[in-house]
C-alpha cells in the first residue's frame, strides 16, 4: 500500500450519516488505488478508532494517518481523540500513528466550503 | 448585496470551534464582496438560525440560502433544521429561504476532503 489512513468521524444514530465518509474514502481510493482507508467513528457507529487501526495493521500498514472529519477543534478532537490515539499507539508500538488537523483548519477545505456556499446561493431561487 | 447566506453549524462549548466557520465566511466575502453572510449555531453558541435570518432581513435581504456546515444528514439536519427554517419563514413571510445540502453531500466538497486526506497522509512521517 502507498499509505494508510483512518477517516475519523463523529457518527450518528442515522445510518445515512456515514455516506459522505464512504464517499470520501471512495474518492481517495479512486485517486490513489494503492492507499488503504478505514472509516472509524467516535460514537453511535462502529468500528471505533482502535479497531480501524487494528485492521490497517493487519493489512500491513506501518504508518497511519488519522484524519478527523470534524469541522473544528472541540472537546471531541482535543480530549476524546488524543486518548484514542494513545490507546492505539500503546496497542501497536511499532506503528507510527500521525493525526491531521480537523478539516475546517485546512485552508484548502475552507476554500472548498466557501465555493460550495457561494454556488448554493447562486443556485437558490429569488 | 449580491446574495445572503447563513452558515449554520452545530456549535460547541469551546469558543475556538467557531473559527473555521468564520474563515469560511471571510473567504466568501473575499471572493464576492457584495455577499452578506451570517453565522448561526444549533446549540452552545449564538446567534441561532432565527436571529441570523433577522439580521439578514434587517440588512435588506430578500432571499437567503442556509448552508448547513454539517458533514452529513442526521437528526440535526433532518429534524432540528427544518423546524428552525419553518419558524424563520413564518417570521419573515416575504423572504425566500432556501436550504442547501449538508457539505458532505456535495461532490466538490467530497473531492476536497479526499484531497486533504491524501495530502495529510503524504506529509506524515514513516
Amino acid at each position: 500500500m502507498t499509505a494508510a489512513v483512518v477517516l475519523f468521524g463523529h457518527g450518528a444514530r442515522d445510518p445515512e450519516w456515514a455516506r459522505p465518509m464512504e464517499a470520501v474514502r471512495d474518492a481517495m481510493v479512486q485517486a490513489d488505488p494503492g492507499i488503504a482507508v478505514e472509516l472509524a467513528y467516535l460514537e453511535f457507529m462502529t468500528p471505533g478508532l482502535g479497531e480501524a487501526v487494528d485492521r490497517l495493521a493487519a493489512r500491513g500498514a506501518r504508518a497511519i494517518t488519522v484524519v478527523p472529519l470534524f469541522l473544528a477543534r472541540s472537546g471531541h478532537t482535543k480530549r476524546d481523540l488524543p486518548g484514542l490515539l494513545d490507546a492505539a499507539r500503546s496497542a501497536h508500538p511499532r506503528l507510527t500513528i500521525a493525526c491531521a488537523d480537523p478539516i475546517g483548519e485546512a485552508p484548502e477545505v475552507v476554500q472548498a466550503l466557501a465555493r460550495y456556499a457561494l454556488a448554493s446561493a447562486a443556485r437558490a431561487p429569488g
